[in-house]
C-alpha cells in the first residue's frame, strides 16, 4: 500500500483495511485504532499522517450498532444564535423518543487544544451527528465517516454540497411569499434587508424578493435593498437608511424577524407607526414575533421541525434505512400574518409622506 | 447489615461496601454494579430493592476521577424556558475550557420507558451535573450521590433545602429595587404580576415589591397585587385585569421579562402609551427586552454567570475542591433603566385617566 503514500489523488478504489492503513502510515495496527477512537495518547505528526491516509483511502469503520453511546451530537457553528433553541428542541425530541442523549457543542470559539470538536465526536462514539454550520470542512468530513458516524447538515446556510445530507427550509418560496403579500396589499416601493451574502438562505430570500417584483412588473430599485447579518443592530441601521430616504419604502421585507425588530426600533425613532407608516414583515417565526408591538407579520420557518427531521434524518443513515437519494430535504415555509402589515394607496404615502 | 431493612430511618452512621449492599439486597456484588451504572437488565423489583438499600446506607461510590466521562450534564425540567438558552451558553462556555461536552436533558415529558433521566445521568458517569429544577427529588438526589456524582442546583424555583449545592439570584433585592424605583419616579399605585407561587424565586420577588411600597409608607392594595406563571399570556391576561381597573395602576412590576410583554400588548389594546400612560419594569434582562418597544426597563439576572458558576462549582465539588458551607451563592441582580418607564405626578394620571 506504500504506493498510495506517492498519489496525492483521493481517489483509492478499494477501501482499504485498518492493517493496511497502519502499515501504509509505518505504524501499529492499535495506533490507528487510538486515532479513530480519538484518543489523545498519539503524536500529532502520527495522528495527522493516519487521518490522511483514512482520508484518501475512503477507510470507513465496520462498527456494530452495539457499541455506539446513546447519545446524538448536536454541533452549532456558535450557540448564539437566536434559534438555537427551537433547534435544540427538536433534536431533544427525536433523541429523547429513541432514549438517546443530546450532547451540544460549538464548532467556532475556543477549541480544546489539540482536539477539535470532531474529534469529541468521534472519541463518543454517537448514533450520528447533526450540524448546524455554514459548511462542514473536508477534514472533518472525512473524519466522521471514517468513523462511520452518520451527519446531516441543519439548515445549510453555506452550499453544503449535493453529496451531503441536509436539511433546510424553502427559502426562496418565503422570500417570494413574504414579497407578493406586500404587493398584493398595494405597495409599490418595497425595501428589502437582507442577510449575509455568503449564506445562501439570505441570497435565496432575496432571489425570492427579486421574482416576486419582476412577476409583478414592479422595478427592482437597488437604493432599497440592504445587507445586514441577521442581527437586531443590522435591521436597526438598515433600517434608519431605508427609512430616511427621500423616496421611503412604505413596506420591508426584514429577511429574518431580528433584522424586523432593529427595523421596528427605526421606526419608533422616526415617528414613524406600524402599519400605518411601515408594513413590515419577518423570516423565522421565533416567538419574539408574537410578542413585537405590533405582532409581526413573517415567514414561518418550522425550526423544531426541522431539527426533528434532521436527527430523525441522521439516525435513519445510521440503520442504513435511508437511501443516499432522499438526503437532501426542505421543509416548507408559510406565511404568518399579524399585524405589523396594512394596505397601501397613494394617499397614505402623501399623508405619511409628511412625517 | 440485615437489621438496617428492618430500620426504616435513613441514618446510618457507618457507610457500607458494596459487598454489604449485596448481601443486604441478597443479590450480587455484579448486580448493585449493574444498578450503580444504570444497566437496563436488571429485574425492576431488584433495582428498586437496591436503591433503597443504597440510599438508606449513604452508600457512595469511591471511583477515580480518571474514570468519569469528559461530559457534563445539564437538566431542564423543560426546555420551554425563554432563558433556557443563556443557561446553556454558560455551561457550555465552562464545559469547552474544561475539554468536557455537555449533554443536555429534560426531567420533565415523556420518559424512555423504564429509565429515568437520573439513570441515564448515571450511565454515563459524568464530571457533574447541573440541575435548572423547581426542585430535586430525594430519591435522585440519593441516586446521584450513591454514585458519588456532584450536583448543583441552578436558580432554585422551588426550595432546595440548606444542604443541596445552589446557584441562584437575588430575587428579593431585585424586587425590592425594581418597585423602589418605580416610587422614586413618583408613581403611587404601582401593581404587580407574580410569578407562581409555589416558586421561591416569585415569592421573593414579591416580598421585595412589598418591602418597597411599605418602606416607602405605601399602602399594599390586594387588587394591584395578580398572579401569572411567567408565560407572555399571562402577562397580557393579568394586564388586561389591571389596566381595566377603575382606579388602574400608573406603573406595573411584571415580574419578569415575557409578562412585561404580554402587558405591553394589554397595553397597545386598550389604547395606553408606555411609558407616558404606563410605566413597566421587567425581571431577567433576556435579549428581548432590548428589542421590545419601548426597550424594557428590567431586573437583570446574569443567568449565563449564572450558570457558569454553577457549572464551576459542580466541578470543584467533584474534585473535592470546595468546603461544602460555601455551596448556596445568590448572584446580584442589578436594575437596568431603558424607555419603559417615565416620571408621574397628579396631572399625569388625570389626563390619562380619560384614557
Amino acid at each position: 500500500m506504500g504506493v498510495v503514500m506517492k498519489r496525492p489523488t483521493p481517489a483509492v478504489s478499494q477501501p482499504a483495511t485498518l492493517a493496511e492503513i497502519a502499515r501504509a502510515a509505518g505504524v501499529s495496527a492499535p495506533t490507528v485504532s487510538k486515532v479513530l477512537n480519538g484518543r489523545a495518547d498519539v503524536a500529532p505528526a502520527t495522528r495527522t499522517r493516519v487521518e490522511e491516509l483514512l482520508r484518501r483511502h475512503g477507510y470507513r469503520r465496520r462498527r456494530a450498532e452495539a457499541s455506539r453511546s446513546p447519545l446524538i451530537d448536536l454541533v452549532f457553528h456558535e450557540l448564539e444564535s437566536a434559534w438555537a433553541l427551537e433547534v435544540i428542541r427538536g433534536v431533544e425530541n427525536v433523541a429523547r423518543d429513541q432514549g438517546l442523549s443530546v450532547v451540544l457543542s460549538e464548532s467556532a470559539g475556543r477549541p480544546t487544544p489539540g482536539r477539535t470538536w470532531a474529534d469529541q465526536v468521534a472519541a463518543r462514539r454517537p448514533h450520528g451527528v447533526v450540524l448546524v454550520l455554514s459548511g462542514l470542512g473536508e477534514s472533518h468530513r472525512a473524519l466522521l465517516t471514517s468513523r462511520s458516524i452518520p451527519f446531516v447538515v441543519m439548515d445549510p446556510a453555506g452550499d453544503p454540497g449535493d453529496d451531503v445530507p441536509s436539511v433546510g427550509a424553502t427559502n426562496w418560496q418565503g422570500g417570494l411569499a413574504a414579497t407578493r403579500y406586500l404587493v398584493y396589499l398595494g405597495h409599490r416601493r418595497i425595501g428589502v434587508i437582507s442577510g449575509p451574502s455568503q449564506m445562501m438562505c439570505s441570497r435565496a430570500r432575496l432571489d425570492g424578493y427579486r421574482a416576486a417584483l419582476e412577476t409583478a412588473g414592479l422595478p427592482v430599485d437597488a437604493s432599497l435593498i440592504r445587507a445586514g447579518d441577521f442581527h437586531h443592530e443590522a435591521g436597526h441601521r438598515a433600517g434608519l437608511e431605508l427609512l430616511r430616504l427621500p423616496n421611503r419604502p412604505s413596506a420591508v421585507f426584514a429577511g429574518n424577524d431580528l433584522q424586523a425588530l432593529g427595523l421596528y426600533e427605526a421606526a419608533r425613532e422616526l415617528g414613524l407607526r406600524i402599519p400605518e407608516d411601515l408594513s413590515v414583515v419577518g423570516f423565522d417565526d421565533l416567538p419574539v414575533a408574537r410578542w413585537a408591538g405590533p405582532p409581526l407579520t413573517t415567514v414561518r420557518q418550522p425550526l423544531t421541525e426541522m431539527a426533528e427531521a434532521a436527527a430523525r434524518l441522521v439516525l435513519d443513515l445510521g440503520r442504513g434505512e435511508r437511501p443516499p437519494t432522499v438526503t437532501q430535504v426542505e421543509v416548507a415555509t408559510s406565511l404568518v400574518v399579524r399585524s405589523s402589515c396594512c394596505r397601501w394607496d397613494a394617499e397614505n404615502f402623501t399623508e405619511a409622506g409628511g412625517v
